[in-house]
């Protein structure tokens, strides 16, 4: 931690807060110069808050140096995470992963045609919403523990792995014997709770960046679950919310080559949820592999005009085919490759 | 509903998108102007999904016209929400009532001496966290159910009414017997199956803001609750992100002439969190009295450079006094008054 | 300058950074710790890039320590600025002044009514735009100079200051015969050739923070004209783009305490921008003032439903007298009075 | 224009409200439901303030359907814009176009070297500042006229277009002789003023969206020059403003896919300035390329560590040389070809 001290700053207070940081378990080295005097506190601790140094008399401005996070951190293992699965699908690794299929899972038929589709087009995984509390109280609320069977059964037949959201502590026992990753959604991002359950787990967590999230506190989500043990992670782009109307939200680009800067876990985007309209879907994931994006999820519904929810987002099977073959071209470009 | 086609769409999407209206439950009102045909869906269906129509083809722009609320609108109640206690303090009324007290409940000592400041200052509730999951996995959690048993004793004492957090649908049944108002946090306010929860309880509810909420979705997280039959809420600013750093979050103060035009809802402020700095909580604890807040939330701590938790944002019993000697002169400007 | 290399950087990494700081003309305090190294950069300048140290290879984070401003910050001037007016009217002083009149001057008669109404009811200052270049290129766009005649007789007569908005180099010379205090608008804040002339005037120069602008970049326009010799500057806050799209901005009131932290500038609020909706002026005028707003800029026109511009945030004459009613109640709860 | 009144509005209100319209120069068709009474205004103008209906009695809400832009809308040219220059360059036709250069114009020899290797590269057209005006007032400020020259000669020399930045009004007759495309920067986006007198010109013409401008907004600013009669437009993503600070702002990449659809006019991308920082702007110019941008922005530097601005997020030649063997792999993912 590096304290700036105001230019008027008497020694008085100055002391005060060098007693301040030793107590908080800093040693203290102090520069003063011709404007002002700086300290430097040095420590083992990163779980401190600035704001309670930046509010002592005299001191104009504190920065926090070390990442408030460790194990999520790059350096922690340069050589980056690769999370593997039984059937030899890799994350992280040389090949581009997507994942697809429906928002919610609304009967056997349905999946079981998107399912066939998606694989078809070169899919690796199947996506699809079990448990959908709605932003209205008065929507289509998912099919619960059938819909988690049949996205196993789907999976199984078309060779497929399963994704699927857990939204409270209390789905996890029930998930884990039908989904290959447990999804955490954008607004669960910071429910330490369930952050802290999903550590205790041995399957591979995808964590989705909140709307109002700074990459620092998606590393730090990152970080909890990590804390309890469990590294195998894939973080998630899903868009920010800003000034712009015209799309739902931001699907933020720039947060890809971000994350593998600072983390070693591999990074995916989801832009479906990211633009939430399905003409901006393809343009926006060829993006998101032109710029170094390990996994894609991608919402397809052979019959979007009908689909119980995010329709309007969702592409029709042959779009997905055409986006893939497109995705296809564009992978070599940055060293990666595609079935 | 309202949708405008593109000037170029030919009668052949028209009728297409005629067709899909009807369809989603709506009769349909045809305008042709010179320029392009617009349509207005009439019906009783307030829980669509306005991107279904945006996506069809030749279609221009969609407009909601019915807010997608309707029992938290202004309209279902004009003369206002008043929520009342059984020791005759009531929240929407002609007084505007203060609840403070610590971050969280750190030990009875703490909360005791806390209490009995605040009450003799004017305070009408005590606030304090029980449970608290933090940011950063290494820090102090809360001590829970003995916090609650705490907090109901100081009330008691001093005369407050108990206001505390509630994180998890499991901790509403051990939360009841000890507190006047549940609080929903900001990172709760789209957790749909807790709002469902607490529609079913027969106890105030307050519900914050999301820090990436707009006025509309915090009405519709209320909309949730009094679908389930709870009408006590109280609705909170407590600041939004913004690009600006200087402070942790921008509190929006126009959120509170805003929800009173929008809702019949009591509308509370928290300057505490709005500005996460001690030196910024009296200047808008100010602002959002002579804005029309009907209810402040603020953190006091009797020692806040030893609190456990958001110390650096909590103000001296002295500077309390101090401030509600200066809301007491602003409340007449606004019509209002304080004990 | 504080700069944190990685953890892993090399020794020889370490040396090609402080060489680098070395040539920026910075004497370098090296701190190496456990887990990394943190080097501090002394020295006189401040027109630096932090970027340029950023993108070094090794380097963790860079953060600037002393403010990039320095005419100003508070400590330039402790006691604060307070701008003064033959007619003895003093901004930054004891008493709040209130600035009123018409978004755009439309006619001699508009003009003199709206000033006389505003004159009465307690304004010290006459607002009026003369050069209103719009949004739209087919509105109304001004009476130009003519409007500056008109804006001086009708102060003259009413006793009150006028301010008006300059937009180019070429407007100064042709107002300052005219108004008291030159304006610069948000989209100009950061036309910095236009600051740079300003700086040369001896003139009072309000300047309104732009829409997505930093209270730091705020403070580094106030300096650009400060630079120049012209040290009579009021700031204002006006509104900021956030992802609320209800009112057209959100006036950050948090921007008063702070500017009033950060800098000895006096401070201002302009409500009528802030929000754009008549119905919120009176509430967000009020928590301005209770945040300790030095000054405050309201658009009054006699009949807005006629008003050539921004008629829908224009307050009607009898709504300024009770807002200034108002005002005057909250002015002792900050100590500050009102005539 | 759409107007919901609310569902308590009497007779009387809706009446006075038709009259607004109707002198406002609109026909009004009005549809009664069983909740409430919209209606239906329809006319030529285009140049309305939605606010002044907005704040009538009994309105809850009032829509804009026609777009406030007409020459800038896709339907005024549905082919799209194609900006052809004398050598045979096309903006907004199959091949994507590449604009490459130093941030400021510092010597002949710089922009030889730069120009030289760029062209060398693949890229059409040289790019470099000639005027700075610098957030501090403390920079290097651009060698002006002498900047222009120098651009011309090496332009002319390697076969290059040349783009540099017009700041005000006095600075467009002189630039003319030495440039092929007049570059309006992000904080000009607004000056309608200098947008104006950029209508006369018969010059292309490239503007930045503002970092805070919507795409709307962008649009009616192509407008502002389009009603002057110069229809050679092009425009520019450049990064916005949002709650991540990690990057100077967020590169709106979907930005890209909504022009096209809103727009006939040619899109391009600038991921120095988007990104700020060297080692993001290579992925984020793949990125702008697959999501479908008709031209690039990218700033190149033969000795980034002592260019006198922005030497952060300027490349290095190789860097750059190997940045557009990528892009030329992903050219024709999207059906475009790069040379």
């Amino acid at each position: 931690m590096i304290v700036a001290m105001q230019e008027s700053a008497p020694e008085e207070q100055i002391q005060r807060v060098i007693e301040h940081l030793v107590k908080m378990g800093f040693s203290v080295h102090r520069t003063t110069g011709v404007r002002q005097t700086v300290l430097a506190g040095v420590g083992p601790r990163s779980d401190f808050d600035v704001r309670d140094v930046e509010v002592l008399a005299g001191v104009e401005q504190v920065h926090r140096i070390s990442a408030p996070y460790k194990l999520a951190g790059r350096s922690f293992r340069p050589q980056g995470t690769v999370v593997a699965f039984a059937n030899g699908v890799k994350i992280g690794a040389e090949e581009i992963v997507v994942m697809a299929g429906p928002c919610s899972v609304e009967s056997r038929e349905q999946l079981f045609t998107v399912a066939e589709q998606v694989a078809k087009a070169g899919a690796r995984a199947l996506r699809g919403g079990a448990f959908k509390p709605r932003t209205s109280p008065y929507s289509f609320q998912g099919l619960g523990l059938e819909a988690l069977k049949l996205l196993r059964e789907a999976g199984d037949r078309f060779g497929l792995l399963v994704i699927s959201e857990v939204m409270e502590i209390s789905q996890i026992e029930p998930m884990l014997p039908y989904v290959d990753i447990l999804q955490v959604g954008a607004r669960n991002m910071q429910n330490f709770n369930l952050l802290r359950e999903l550590g205790k787990v041995r399957k591979p967590v995808l964590v989705k960046r909140g709307i109002a999230a700074t990459l620092e506190e998606l590393l730090l989500s990152a970080e909890y679950i990590m804390a309890g043990g469990n590294y195998e992670l894939i973080l998630c782009e899903r868009g920010i919310r800003t000034f712009e109307t015209y799309t739902r939200n931001t699907l933020d680009i720039s947060a890809i080559p971000i994350i593998h800067k600072l983390s070693h876990l591999p990074m995916a985007s989801d832009p479906s949820h990211g633009t939430g309209r399905r003409d901006k879907v393809a343009p926006m994931a060829r993006a998101s592999v032109a710029a170094g994006a390990d996994a894609l999820l991608i919402e397809v519904h052979h019959d979007p005009d009908k689909a119980l929810s995010d329709g309007a987002q969702s592409l029709y099977p042959e779009q997905f085919s055409e986006l893939m073959a497109q995705l296809r071209m564009i992978a070599p470009a940055v060293g990666r490759r595609m079935v």
